[in-house]
């Protein structure tokens, strides 16, 4: 029947040095195999206005390349279909109209497998056309972000079909083994941050979104970082003593969605038999006491500071802490599709999953950077335009492929936006 | 690509006086034979809140008979699924709670597959029934009522296909042959009807609905009803006459209705080089003059006899007049699946198209006979509570399966409901 | 305090056969009486949509007279003021556009003096006319409606004013003498009408709507009716019994407004020490339990019937009944300005309470009588374009001036409206 | 009639050095005087949820001082009314239950005359209190947040009454005299302000609220300011090049508001023949070229400034190029009520109307400071929970109160607000 479950394998993230030609064709693939398991009913529904099928997905990621790559490459070129330019645009004001996002998933045409060959021919253009001749600059910074952008649905494909799985009172699992195994408690520490005139942003010769520029001065004053993003039992506490009922703790307008909403808990989560249960990518599971907390609103992330006397960092403080980490932790390519509870201790003195596991919410409102600029052309419209009331998060997730983030990079969602792998880790002032 | 078409047949109705056996058999064999042009995508979406998935209407009308018919069989005999009584039922607070009816859509599984395993599996236990010993009378009645509310559902599986595939930009085909052909116009004439001491509703033998009884007595005054229902070509010259801009036309609900969303024309219709077109089960197709207008409100008809110096019909009027006719027309089974104009003149001071085609809007509001008493049981929440604040129609349409109306048949619907085959036939004062 | 309560006393009905000139004055003046304890900010909020300020009454139903009476005697009459066309049409296309409905409350100016000068002047211009040279007879029947539409205003400003009262926390009264004398219970009894081959509607020389004609024939089964209304203690058995969390007695449109809107009692009830109390035109007062039941709608009425094993009448059948009866009873003029117990037993056999007290709820949606034809001219918008989705009252209230209703009196609400004096009186079949 | 006009004189603002006893005298008598011209009416309604009546905001502040000081000095002291607690606390959860925002304009009662002793009273008492036995240091600073607590209401008083006469179609002047005098137009200069490493926020003695500290440091970058805000002349351009039709121009959230609301120009303007007029508290007027533009919310501030190829300034700019101006303009007192053309041109290279005529929108978010601790007690919630989702304005307008702001005073609304005298300053990277 249907809760049950069909075998995925995610493959490897090329690795760091691979070719363009090796990156687009391993990121394409993977979000193939993200969208195996799935039935062609799974991958037309969208479970609401926030969230798209994965179809959609599907045939957005590759209407980002065939237009804006391959139409620069041949302004000639016919379009593979005339209505996908306006059924895959997502919110590109100057390539033209496009299907109201709300509306995604009343589409039972294309199907599925019209999508997939539709994938399938503009993948292979898109990889004749970088083993061709030599592509202009800045056609070669196109098919780059068109790969950052499509590691970005992968995330996206993830959380949206996770929400939609969980509207089903079935409660169908995505993926059969769970890879939990709880262990003992850790105590989070604090840990001294030295403040003073720093730098932030992205500079150098990676790839970085234009949200990320320029690097740039600010002041950040000194302050104490926890060891650990905030557990599920820490905030399993925090709801029994009252988290959800008193005004206080909230912001504003966090306690009018409290109340119009009737939040009891994280998203997801439901209590059985006076047990906490929680429902995952891999169907209801218990909740882990020491598994960092998710699926928290900015609302909740910063209700539960106030609870524990701390606060959320501001994104300075948090890109100053985790600049010279390495990158690595538990993503996409791990398989788990959910945060982990820690297994070795890291050392005295040093943060811990940083990287990976959940999104950690600052306090810091997504807005331009000194001396920011869009980037030039349509693609402009991809981070400028959504810089206003919305916080930032950082350190990537469970479901962020490899080699997708860094340091200074900003993924942003509204104060009340829940089905992201979102968590958070406390700082308080030194 | 996805506005091609498949072929389907649409198979012949059990002859009249079929055994029970048999009418059980072809109405659900009907029923699947609709759903075969479909895609599993196609059969998973819900496009708006009235309307329901194929898929559901393929699963709930199994329920029916599992719930309402085998469970009375045998008490004890185990759910096909334990989940399925709450999905799957529709409106029945007497047998628990339910799936919020505009969550139909968010069901990826149970998988069409599952539902169509489901479906073989509840009709074989039926039909098993029905050729084993004799059932009790309540039992045969309930198996009456089950065929008779599939046919129900094969027309709303129609009328809302129909509608989820006109939100898709691509105006996707059910069925690819068109089936009209233009004739030429014929003036509508009026028919006297004498009016006095009547009886309407159902008594007798035959099936019928328990909101069709009893049998009552009505005092009708003599009128005159037009010989077609309204056409296409006279809905136009309304629409030419300012008919969507004059609030002196409409009743004022109604008003608030065209100006609230922008009402222009029928639903499905669209103006393209200045001529209208209409999206049908057969895709676009340019409006035909001659042929029944229909997906108008009652808002609309009311206002197009207001227009014309007429208005709708009583059903007391409407009944008193179709209670002699034959019951012939063009129904589901021609395989039309639109209306269609008259191809020959009836007899002189005959009604034509009394039956099939377009569902007539009366001006009668669904009320209870006097004297009416729901049906004992769980199936008395069929008819009954849904007696506030909707219109009766009457005569069936190209989508009623053949056999299903009669004339005491009282279908009903709220004043703006457009999505059903409804159109009109004007009466006027003798 | 804002609680205490400046004296009014309530002038009497002119004389049944006062002239015109008499009518007129006497109807003037009781609205303003009405107004006369009123402060200015009490004439002029807006509690709901579908209520209005009384300052917006008192210059409605003066614009009435102005628009339809004084412009039709003189055509080149300069208006009063140029914007009062706009802000004081209620509903009337023909005459134009209009200030929108919802927003009768942001009007501050023209202020409460400023719109009993506006009416002085007309009421003189009227009566001058009225004294004047003989009016032409479509000219005195517009003075005529406007008269009776006055009257319409008057029960309007008084529940739309209670509703306003009742929604300040410190339920202020409208008038302090509370009027009412609890007695003893007095068992209902079924008394048997009639039915038969009947005539409903006006017809004759006094006044009457036009809804009310043509006077018809109509088919009216035997049936026996409650010698009282339904009161308040049947009504809290009603609740007892847990009448507002049982869907099967409940339409299911009235079952979707109970759980939307948590319903649990009529409006204006509000238990405090496990008593029920109500707010009323004289503050808040304990629910005396002989006294009808008001402040119901239709989906409440028709469950408590439901509950009863009884039915609402028909408006066919309650005009049957009514038909001889004299039109006495607890009107405006009493000065009650609430429903009364019963004080004397009535003779045996006769139905008691037929007019005024409450309105009666019928099971009959509002529509066209047989050959109904609207007015003439704009106050042909007064009733027609209403016919669709409400149901109808009839009896009058105890907010309904003297002279104002009568057996064929046909008022309208829509199901889930309460703010009005609406109660019911059950029905059975014979 | 209802347009004409009374007088009001403004009384000037107690002198700087004045008495805590002179202080509160002469703002609880400012407030007074603005209320004075408007009838019981005017003061009764609310015109939207965001806007109160002016009742409300005479009550309000004077519950303020009820509550946190009188209440303070004597916690055994009987309440004025026991339901004044209830109705009119705004948003203190800590002090208990309270009215509902939206529902402040259903009050009729108390009566305007029953909130003006309510306010003599209570004034009374705290004059007395001030006047007597030396008051604990921390009731001395409650009177002071309650008399700069009143200040702001003065200027929500006189936004909302704004907002209110503006829905009446008469369109009611507050004011009669009209006190602008068209200019000359004068060019807008880059001023170049030098950043580094700089103090914002408040330090030292005077008052402040909580939200304006600490003084922390922050880096600047180099930057040049507009001389001037922007006038209407250079918006009536913006709108001319098809401003609120180019989406390019808009951040993605204050595009879907244009569309959504049909936003065309600022807020209270309207062509008449052509020409752009708007609605203020001298009724309407032609919208004069030199006068600073207002009543535009963040979204159309954040476009203009796109479309200048300019930007907003942040508030850590803002202040930097305010800290030592000093703090004139055309406040409140000027009598003026909107802003003012210039009438002198500003000595070379200073920045003008920095403070009064318009609050400038920033592109700050509203956050806290590092190291913000709100206030001890109830009054904590004055600022803190409302650091979400809303941007910050500096500078005060043509409606503070002279005194009342200083350079690193923190206003803040939702990026959508229009209803304060909010304008813009461009700035642009040096």
């Amino acid at each position: 029947m249907s809760e049950t479950v069909r075998e995925t394998t995610i493959p490897q993230a090329a690795p760091h040095h691979a070719s363009r030609w090796e990156c687009f064709k391993s990121v394409r693939e993977l979000t193939r195999r993200l969208a195996a398991p799935l039935s062609a009913e799974d991958c037309t529904i969208q479970s609401m206005p926030e969230a798209s099928p994965t179809k959609w997905h599907l045939a957005h990621t590759t209407w980002f390349f065939e237009t804006f790559v391959l139409a620069k490459i041949d302004p000639r070129r016919e379009p593979y279909h005339p209505k996908f330019k306006f059924l895959f645009n997502s919110y590109y004001n100057a390539v033209g109209d496009r299907h109201p996002r709300p509306q995604r998933g009343l589409l039972s045409r294309p199907s599925l497998d019209e999508v997939l060959a539709y994938r399938h021919r503009i993948e292979t253009d898109v990889l004749d056309a970088i083993a061709g001749a030599k592509l202009a600059p800045d056609v070669q910074a196109l098919i780059d972000l068109g790969i950052q952008h499509e590691q970005q649905h992968q995330e996206l494909l993830l959380t949206d079909l996770k929400h939609m799985l969980s509207c089903n009172p079935l409660r169908p699992a995505y993926q059969k083994n769970w890879p939990l195994t709880p262990i003992q408690a850790r105590e989070p520490r604090w840990i001294r941050v030295a403040g003073g005139d720093r730098q932030i942003g992205h500079a150098g010769d990676g790839f970085a979104f234009d949200n990320e520029t320029p690097r740039h001065k600010v002041w950040v004053h000194d302050f104490e970082m926890a060891s650990h993003p905030v557990n599920n039992g820490e905030f399993i506490e925090f709801i029994n003593d009252g988290g959800y009922r008193r005004p206080e703790l909230w912001l504003s307008l966090g306690w009018d969605h409290v109340t119009a909403r009737g939040w009891e808990a994280p998203l997801y989560w439901e209590k059985r038999d006076e047990r906490w249960h929680m429902f995952t990518l891999h169907g209801m599971a218990p909740v882990e006491l020491n598994t960092p907390v998710c699926h928290v609103s900015f609302f909740e992330a910063d209700a539960f500071a106030r609870w524990s006397q701390a606060r959320l960092p501001t994104e300075a403080e948090w890109e100053t802490a985790a600049a010279t980490l390495p990158v690595e932790g538990n993503f996409l390519e791990s398989g788990a599709l959910h945060p982990l509870a820690l297994r070795e201790a890291p050392p005295e003195g040093t943060l811990a999953q940083v990287f990976g596991d959940v999104w950690e919410w600052t306090r810091s409102d997504y807005s331009p950077y000194p001396g920011f600029r869009p980037a030039q052309g349509a693609v402009g419209e991809y981070n400028g335009k959504f810089m206003c009331s919305q916080y930032v998060l950082r350190g990537g997730s469970c479901a962020t492929p490899t080699g997708h983030v860094r340091a200074s990079y900003r993924n942003f969602f509204p104060a009340d936006a829940r089905w992201q792998f979102s968590g958070l880790r406390l700082v308080r002032d030194a």
